[in-house]
């Protein structure tokens, strides 16, 4: 074995709790911590759980030495970590985040954060209860927006669906290549982004050989999508978004249809998308049928591409809904936030697939 | 048992040919022939398959005793049955309808006879050399187009695909309640939809858990839906058509994204359908989001429903790719072509499902 | 279409009731119920679906025009038919069945009625409480065992792994080629065996991609297995079963691993399986490798083989747990209980397995 | 961030050579190579990807710089590096072997140096060409025979098969508590396990909803399990072997049937294994019901279980076919032989289920 001299560093090491750390984004979170080389994943909290040892149930590495504290806990512990995932439902969120917001960071996986104020009671059926954190939250997605500010308390962490669709449009309409007049979306995903379900809708006898719209006109990620897709267009584009279940586990893509501008040609759209990602470590521009689920399985990657077919520009998206659409976005975004490598604990996973 | 009288009939039995009978679509047609009470299979050709039992390998009642006969023997074959059933590829089928059309009456499932010639070259790769053939075929899907003539030639059987989207996009363009201006249709079709594959990009490992756009603006099922919608429409409507790979080894599922026309609503919509289909057998309207793959698994049925969302009108269709979108179709046109009842041996399937 | 005279026939109708039609094994019994060219569908119960159109939730031809009654009914309703299927559980139909089968033919899809009754306590968690009709109950398993006899009154339809195991084992053993001594049974099933599932371990998420052993020597068809081997062997053997939940939503595979006795050649077991099921409609023998779960999907058959491989005799038996496994056996057992050709209903069904 | 000092090191990096990296079991090898934090990646063969980018490829982090080489540079290669990993045919390994041997460490992942010389023409179909090697090489299942020696020159890193059977039997045949006169091993594994397949056989539609039993008494895991098992027994164990396909991506169960001997009982025999594999890194023990393909996925891991029923003993025993069953294996035998942590690289791999 050639005698070679590795790096020899002394870090600081950040400090990361989650709560609700067994549904299917907690635990990745979870298990993205855990093998963080700059992070030490510090509590993670589940009532179902609350005491367990955290490695046994997540099947992490036996270095992971914490057991599963209680929900009600979360307070307490937060105040000596130095970010907070929330892995928990809308409603929760909005009632945990400014508590938690007052001591530490928060990046939050819910949608929460992530419209105005007054968009909460149509799409997610509650009125907002802490608008001020509201207002200053900061909306996660890096590719498109960069870091989040020192200064933020709250960082917002995308939908799966809002990412991927943000990704393929937002370069598309900024660059005056698609009309923002109405975007199509068709969205495809796999059964974990619906969350642990005991449901016979979800059982695999009734999913398997299965596939279905849903939430048609109504899916919470169509405003969000229409919100962020805002700063890049000169108007307020119109969405429709039609959410599709597919029998995969794991897997995220969209399909975008939009209105060629003049001039637009697929070598054009091409251009835009690799203009926009080239420097990315996690966006990668590949053929439009090449941006597949297999691709981006298991990793933290998203994939995009984009051509023109019949006067249209159709755009395709796909990520693994639990990381580039949840735990890997919020490490991400953790890693930016606490100025680390933007790829830290990202970039040496072996992709899964086959 | 209670003593009770049934029916007593009796009635000539029509019989059937099969060429490239051991394929899937051409497997379903031979296994709805030989269950057919007013039918009998008298032919099947497969050259891999020649000579051997067709009952054993096709897994068929035993009462089917005829063996596999080679293709070339179709041409022969033709003249001592009412009609024959192409399931071959376009190029075969473009060869050899014209020869078998003067013996009797052929239902073609390929895509040779369903564009006008000029759109060969484009869409299929080859001149057609049967023109006279073509001009005179009859595009069979009876909910549409009603029943073939008694004395048309040929009848060719549509895509899976274009069925689905013209069950949903048809009576909504005629009733004026969506603009044909530009119509977006989405497909998501499982792997049998390839036919037979000894491809590593359709095997298990590579397919499960894999969904991707395929043929972006060049699937020749494009221009046969821009075609035949055109006949529902004052102008030719523009289709932008995205299919897409899913993991099912059946079934087929359409969402068309349509500019709804002013007055156009969720109720309209819905009559429009409902008005079309509702004396169909074999076309049931459902909820947008109640028409799934599992609805219409091992049937003969589609499944459409459609809504007004965001300014616009999605359309849902459903079929299992290889019934309605092929062996149910041929064989709902054989019936109507010969006379018999529509549903004749296809209202006793039991459906597969769970 | 060529004029040629068809049978005509008189016949009276048998009338058949179903407990429970809307989980899946009640529900394929009323699809064959309702396709059945001597049969006729008279009531179905389901509580949670009472009052609903039988047809549109089953997915039926609208030729059947019932609906859904409610279980507390059922007995009022037995009075008028010629058979009741139970599809319901085991306590359910111990308490049930001794009220409708003091009025008419009942065919039990449950396990209440195949083991003795001192069994019941350990392998089904209750005492019987209905002894009498248990002693003369008929273990309705036709290949091996022949048709119900006219006066029975109950007969007790298989469990889907016993039937399995038995029409490989019973064979082997009559004919002195295995010892009874230690069978080994090795099972596997797709998720449909456990019926509908809100649970959260029979999900697609949590089963797609897994399998594992359950119920290892408490499964409830072992004793029933060796109860049932017991009239095939001169001692009672003795049955090691192992259950495994696999990735699929029908069908049933059981491989079994029994002593060679001297002599017993790949060519004399194969042959014994020849002699027992050659004449079997719905029993066929196939090579050990060519037992497939695709062989048998969506049909009445089972398919067995046998092979010596290293003294070891290794047997397999494939079936459609819904199917040979459940309802289409139950069906098997009411053509021979009324006197009715075997096959009827069940011979014209298009397997669904491109 | 809480200021903490972290270890620094400075090291010597092990470089690693992996000839047939397209592959499955060679992908996953050059993945974990690629990630590992004392391994660096040195070359990798392809011949139907020679020239492309690694990691473009592969999916692995753009920190692997290489592209592939070409099959017939490896002898050239392997002077370079380490060590090297085979993944290729085992005629191919044979061949190879040797020449890499004595430049280099060889790990060998296919079957060709595993068994006794004269097992191979019946086994393999071949004469073995490299007998010295043969005799010479290590068999490489580090929780029963410990790490390969230094002066080894190659390591056969055993069949996925086989490491889950002798994991299970191996503690229970050498505590006395299971006869080794007759052991049936039923095995399960899913459809990476047999490689990139451009096969109809092995294509969605037919492997979907399938399953069988395959190369029943002659598949070539069998001799491997009772040559390397007879270390543990005072005889050579008898084994019946039979795999079966079952329709998953990558997983694989084995379910052992043995004969008890008086005294074994489900404590027991959990005993012995909880004794065998308490200190082990990779294999743990769980109930006979909780050894699952989803406790192994995408882990290094082997989940074991053994309980007695009906005076057997039911052993189980789960891994991933390309992990613990071919490449993570083959790693932790690198670390062992290279003197690193055994859990080098395979400690922080995040579980990729669900």
């Amino acid at each position: 074995m050639a005698a070679r001299a590795r790096l020899s560093y002394t870090t600081s090491v950040g400090k990361v709790g989650i709560v609700g750390a067994t549904g299917y984004t907690g635990a990745v979170c979870a298990a993205l911590a855990a093998s963080h080389p700059e992070l030490e994943l510090a509590f993670a909290t589940s009532d179902k759980a609350a005491g367990e040892p955290v490695a046994a149930r997540l099947g992490l590495s036996n270095r992971c030495k914490i057991h599963f504290s209680r929900h009600e806990d979360a307070e307490k512990l937060a105040a000596s970590v130095d970010v907070v995932l929330l892995a928990t439902t809308a409603e929760q969120s909005m009632a945990l985040a400014p508590k938690l917001a007052s001591k530490t960071r928060v990046v939050d996986l819910s949608g929460a954060f992530r419209l105005e104020a007054g968009a909460y009671p149509k799409w997610y059926g509650f009125d907002h209860g802490a608008k001020d954190l509201l207002e200053r939250a900061w909306y996660g997605l890096p590719e498109l927006f960069g870091a989040p500010p020192p200064d933020a308390r709250l960082v917002a962490n995308p939908g799966c669906y809002a990412t991927a669709a943000l990704l393929a449009i937002a370069p598309l309409v900024r660059d005056g290549l698609a009309s923002p007049d109405h975007v199509f979306v068709d969205g495809k995903s796999g059964a974990s982004g619906a969350g642990r379900r005991s449901d016979e809708a979800y059982s695999f006898v009734e999913l398997a050989e299965e596939m279905r719209a849903y939430k048609v006109g109504s899916h919470q990620h169509a405003p969000e999508i229409a919100r962020h897709a805002t700063r890049f267009a000169k108007t307020a584009p119109k969405i429709t978004f039609v959410p599709h279940l597919v029998p995969l586990r794991r897997g995220l893509l969209v399909t975008a249809y939009l209105s060629a501008r003049p001039g637009a040609t697929s070598e054009s759209v091409r251009a835009s998308l690799a203009s926009a990602y080239g420097a990315s470590a996690f966006v990668r521009v590949a053929e439009v049928e090449g941006v597949t689920a297999h691709g981006v399985a298991g990793t933290p990657l998203a994939l995009v591409g984009a051509t023109v077919a019949d006067g249209a520009i159709v755009a395709t998206s796909a990520l693994d809904n639990l990381m580039k659409g949840a735990a890997s976005q919020a490490m991400q975004n953790v890693n930016l936030w606490l100025g680390l490598p933007e790829t830290a604990g990202l970039d040496s996973l072996p992709r899964f697939a086959p």
